[in-house]
């Protein structure tokens, strides 16, 4: 079976993650490649080398040019802060590498249509790591929509809040840096429910968009005496037109109090309609007008092997399976898609959609008038 | 005590509801004066006098002039068509009556305006039909807002869906019709949830809207092979911006499959937030981003006795009151209003306020652009 | 129209419901008699009189004797500490007349069984107040089960729990005491679930009980540095046989802190089930086991015009009907019963069946063992 | 670091979580020994060795007595059906090996005796599959109860319901089959309620059940037109007397039409209590009687970093655990048990205790009197 060696750049918060996916992903999934931990990058040599034990990789280094370079990686992983997703996409694809890198793909469009540019003249396969399309349950929604059953979609409202800068006296970090993050909430979170939007009802041709830096200024986190600005967008709605019709709604924030992972959507068809939340993500409501007057209402359908890619993980229903294996279904997507040429999206095409859709919502909002994507 | 005579126009749908209210007003509220069903008009004489015999009214006409310009009638209560709003308000103002109308006051803004000029200038009283907010748990809502328990708002997403049209067969009505109802969903719902945005949140400054007709033909509803024009939106969307910087956006729809009661708000406060559905009146969730770390979470409140206006219709939490009953809060702010003087709100002048806001939608929307209320 | 002339006795906190839905039964409903409030009962003359005013009622009396001999009283409604219901029950039957009782008909089964035979002697109609399966959701699961969309009934689980006495500095009052209560959560609440469980599945054979007083003293509420015991149950539990083969189990509490309303039912059948809570009123969740795979789920049906008794409320689905609304449809009972001859149920005789049921669980339970009803 | 050597008998359904939880738990937690999935055991040595490579094991055989003699394991782990643990179980034992056992432990609560008896004198640690309580949420309500936050436990309702049985077509297979299952539902779903009990309120002392064979005959697997006995119970209930004196009621099925993973409980204490559903495994619903009037109602906390054990998988607060990351937590107590002597619970002597009171049920059931653990 064919190796698919991975080298990973970065091991926070998503890059642990990540880690997790690969040590379980081959005794959950009959991959068709044979995955192989190989090495791992950090930001310097020691915590390389002991992240690289913890997590199971077998070589480590402190430097990701290194990594990109070597000669025994098929695929760079890209789990650094976004300001570096460019730089480090373009040198793996100037290896030959192929690349699966965390969202948002780039700071701005023209990075990520860079990237695209790069990746396809390279010829090598791009994977963006849009996981919350993975779970069985938007699957599901997805197969729902694609069947028919709840008619022609004419309306998507979805969200993507959270609330992990709801307290103004958390410091200031790179989330709120143009240089470092790009985007503000829209970069970090909107960025996934465009993604749903367009898996599960099409492209978005038009915006018109919002925003507010609600949060002015935040405490330096070395002097918290020093006040420091706030230089993007603590929350962002938009109006949106599909490519197909349908009209929308999204809204963001990271200072939605309460919002531990709110991305939602309510998906409305001319038969029926979709409800979900992520933070159920097991649960999916489904209403169909063609119910009998008197026995008609949302059902809650709770996700099992009866779903896609559910039966993986357990084979009954309503046991639930978490944030890590969303991104092991991920995972086997990139396997497979490296080892036997199977589809692999969301790609770097897709990264590059998504940010044209925010890129038009903040240009939008600073214009205030509609905007083409 | 003072006597408060009623003279109601109009018995179907929303008529019936108030004939309900005030049947049980006088028990269940001490009002602070006599409430009497004096007399009430219907399309002919014979169905007014049936309904009169119903709903408990004392006398009846066919002709809707004659009650308003009946001298033992202090109210004139509006629950005809929306079409008709405007002249019969005018009439019993010119007959020195207060007016009680329901929502939309009228087809469009200027027609509003004209009534609002016509009450304040013969110093009669007025109130408008928005319901939902007299429900005791949007009233805690306000309590809680005004206290500051949720901090500064900095966000309002509020709907107002149903789904009365979704099936593309129903017949083509009044609704549908520019000149009976003006317009379409806006005018319908979302009137309510501006109202709603209003009372939690205060006035609207700037709208920038969309709206769609998604079923534009419907069958004649006497000859249903022919397929006739549907004038008005079946859904819209708007960004708004309310006079106190928050941000905001509201939908509504008549075709939103499932939504039978879909009028619901979330508040995000920078302390805090508020959900609500009207299909489950009797619960807030309140989010405190002060509780402890590990033990903060929306707390679902059910209504009881500790709220504004509950104990009246019973003194044990969670019994729960419906639909009718908050129009009993209403008729209860009505008599007390006109027999002590007490304050009437939503008068006419919010209802202008309310027509401003879905007319600068609706312009917004042809025009696509942001535009002032 | 015959007229139905009611003698109210005691407008406490269940009395006023009454009173409330006796005002507004005539405009929801039409009715098949002329329902006229013709005289209430107080401890004395004086609140009788204002009570009278408040609530309506044409006459009144601080004697309740008088009440029932009057002979312009057709029924005997009595609202009075449940100690009095068999006295009360007793003297209006002697003088003829129809009797609406509050739950729980009697302080044991065997003044309940005098009440049933004494009411059958005399020919009169008799009504108990358990209002809660008047509710259209209610009545939309026991048409459900008839029809056998849920195939055979083989498990109920109900509750009615609440949280009036969890403080346990609350002052002791008749509720704990046997002479004025009987019973504890058991009479109080218990008996609701019991008659729903009779209405929805069908006759109790068998229990096997357990109970507990968890707060053993609580205050004088004239003294409160005195304590005094409490002398009936604050939580009980029971193994229940029925009649047809099910099995099932209900519990009680008055000290089960968090449930306001805790009227609970999961009805199981061979096909299907059922999930209610009377805190959310307007919602009946359906399981139906012939879903096709994968679409699978609790269908929340949202009470509407389509379901039993909701549209004489608002012709519209999801808009609400309130407690006193159940109280209405069964004031509605109560007339079309004496006036046209209707079906009135639950009668004495079912009164009785839920005392007897109830009593089984606690003789079961002090006895600790299984007790035939 | 000390090395853990696992031996896997039996691959299927819960033998690939346990393999799945092998294969992510060094990279989610710092194991304090090092896990070597050393060797797996199946019906036959084709099977094994196919598994073995799909599962991640070193080596494999068909003989699951070679596999509990081999010197390079240190624990076995039996996956293998109910009937077969014990002996699995001794033969572990008496090569002095670690036992991990999957639940129940034994058919009765005589072989479970045994087990124990020979686990203490042969020195070797011992844990039972009860992964439920290892859920953060379900640590978090052990928490909230042993900080006294809800007061003193006075009531448990606990439910493990599932419907894998509930069509009456479904096949005759083992779990019905008294010799190779023992108890039915009580067995194969109760023991992990019964276990929650014992977690989060204590041991339960008397116990009065009931149970029902529901669905008396089912086709023979092989020969559909052929009906064959069940020989154990389809459902149970039991009312329960814990040794603190708290009461309540436990009830399982396996035919609970629309019950997917229907481990449920509310926990009631003096001053507040606890509502959890296994179908929502990310949320804990906590009422807390000391907060302020009008502002009480169940608070429901999505578990998070700030909650025991969950951080290891995600930083972020709701994103969400699943199945088999339950099964991680319980590796993890595993591997730190054996290799660095941390408590290891439920041991086998929770095991025991869990099947005396699942066999005093039955006993209680059959001779419908009240039973002593």
């Amino acid at each position: 079976m064919k190796k698919v060696r991975i080298g990973l750049i970065g091991t926070g918060y998503i890059g642990r993650c990540h880690a997790i996916a690969y040590a379980q992903a081959p005794t959950v999934f009959n991959l068709k490649g044979e995955l192989v931990r190989e090495m791992l990058a950090e930001v310097n040599p020691e915590l390389a080398s002991a992240q690289a034990a913890t997590l199971g990789f077998n070589r480590s280094t402190g430097d990701w040019r290194e990594l990109v370079a070597d000669e025994n990686i098929d695929v760079v992983d890209i789990c650094a802060p976004n300001f570096l997703h460019k730089e480090m996409a373009l040198e793996a694809i100037r290896h030959g590498k192929h690349v699966y890198s965390e969202k948002p793909l780039a700071l701005d469009a023209a990075d990520a249509e860079e990237m695209v540019r790069a990746a396809e003249k390279a010829g090598v396969k791009t994977l963006v790591g849009f996981n919350y399309m993975k779970n069985p349950t938007s699957q599901l929604a997805k197969e729902i929509i694609a069947r028919g059953e709840i008619g022609e979609v004419v309306h998507f409202y979805g969200t993507h809040n959270e609330d992990y800068l709801a307290d103004p006296m958390t410091p200031l970090d790179w989330h709120c840096q143009k240089a470092l993050a790009g985007l503000g909430a829209l970069g970090d979170l909107a960025a996934h429910i465009v993604n749903m939007a367009h898996y599960l009802v099409g492209n978005i041709d038009e915006v018109s968009g919002d925003m507010m830096t609600v949060i002015k200024q935040r405490p330096d986190p070395k002097n918290r005496s020093l006040m420091r600005d706030v230089e993007n967008e603590d929350q962002a709605s938009a109006l949106l037109r599909f490519a197909n019709g349908a009209h929308g709604v999204i809204e963001t924030s990271r200072i939605a109090c309460g919002s531990k992972m709110g991305l939602t959507y309510v998906v409305t068809g001319t038969k029926g309609s979709l409800r979900y939340t992520q933070e159920r993500m097991a649960e999916l409501a489904l209403y169909s007008h063609d119910d009998p007057a008197g026995r008609q209402g949302f059902k809650t359908i709770l996700t099992g092997p009866a779903h896609p890619d559910y039966a993986a993980f357990c084979i009954s229903a309503g046991h639930g399976i978490g944030f890590n294996d969303q991104k092991t279904v991920e995972v086997r997507d990139l396997i497979n898609g490296i080892a036997a040429g199977d589809r692999m999206w969301p790609d770097f095409a897709e990264g590059l959609q998504v940010s044209k859709v925010l890129e038009a919502i903040a240009v939008s909002a600073a214009e205030r008038r509609w905007m083409k994507v």
